[in-house]
């Protein structure tokens, strides 16, 4: 399975792209998508989506994943980051691909093994996790965090469905 | 010039759509985009983007308008708030449609005369600015108040060019 793990946001948005194969994960691509802040918001939003659109385009993956936002206490902040965020969701929805949401601290579990890890922690072991990887930035690999995340989750769920299949046989 | 405004929420987003000939007001159409709390939110960012979408091009608007978002003190309905605002920003923007941000002081005062007006009295003289319309409910009011503020914007911004012109001739 070909999995997108997103980390949205106005200024920047990471992106990751893993291939999970069973417990076997290894990178494919990641990037950052950049919209510079003297532009006027309408713009940014199109060159998010657009840039978006053509990495899935390009990379074909069978589902997405992403943060859930817990937001702050600047309105202001969390306004922008929910800006592209909706255009983030609807360039993987437009495209046809599912996507999942984790609260980050089952990210942080997932990818360090406790929820209470900081982002060098997270960024230290997406480098373990997938060798070989070079890193596009901050962004990118927290998009590669909450990408491995998602494999996890999807191998967990097939588990389950085989012990649950296994058990009624 | 046919101008198109927009009240955006993930639950229900508010549009209007005005003929502004000079300082001659009159009413087109205005409805509310709906989308169910309980479907999952790439869903819904799906159905609000396609119906807005829809509306512009059949009332094919030559601008666009918004109101400003100050945000509150719940970062969760902020959220929200900001994804759906992402959502119908790229549809303008994906159509061509150049979106004006206005201040609500700003679309009080152009209204009702006083930046500190309240809601039922924005919606009453959206009503007596707007002879015979019929509104689809109070999110179709805000956005024919915000359509209403961008036609008198422009209108200004005609008159003070005239006036420019006739200075220097």
């Amino acid at each position: 399975m070909i999995l997108l793990g997103l980390d949205p946001g106005l200024g920047t948005t990471g992106w990751g792209v893993i291939a999970a194969d069973g417990n076997r994960l290894s990178h494919i691509a990641n990037g950052q998508i950049r919209t510079e802040p003297g532009m006027q918001l309408p713009r940014r939003l199109t060159l998010l989506f657009d840039a978006l659109t053509d990495v899935i385009r390009t990379e074909r993956p069978d589902g997405a994943a992403v943060e859930e936002v817990l937001g702050n206490s600047n309105a202001q902040s969390t306004l922008k980051l929910g800006q592209a965020r909706g255009v983030v969701l609807l360039a993987a929805a437009t495209a046809g691909v599912a996507i999942g949401e984790y609260h980050p601290s089952i990210v942080k579990k997932a990818v360090v093994g406790t929820g209470g890890a900081d982002k060098k922690q997270v960024q230290a072991m997406v480098m373990r996790l997938l060798p070989g990887v070079k890193l596009s930035g901050p962004d990118a690999a927290d998009a590669l965090a909450v990408a491995i995340t998602h494999a996890h989750h999807l191998a967990s769920q097939r588990a389950l469905a085989r012990r649950v299949a296994g058990a009624g046989a």
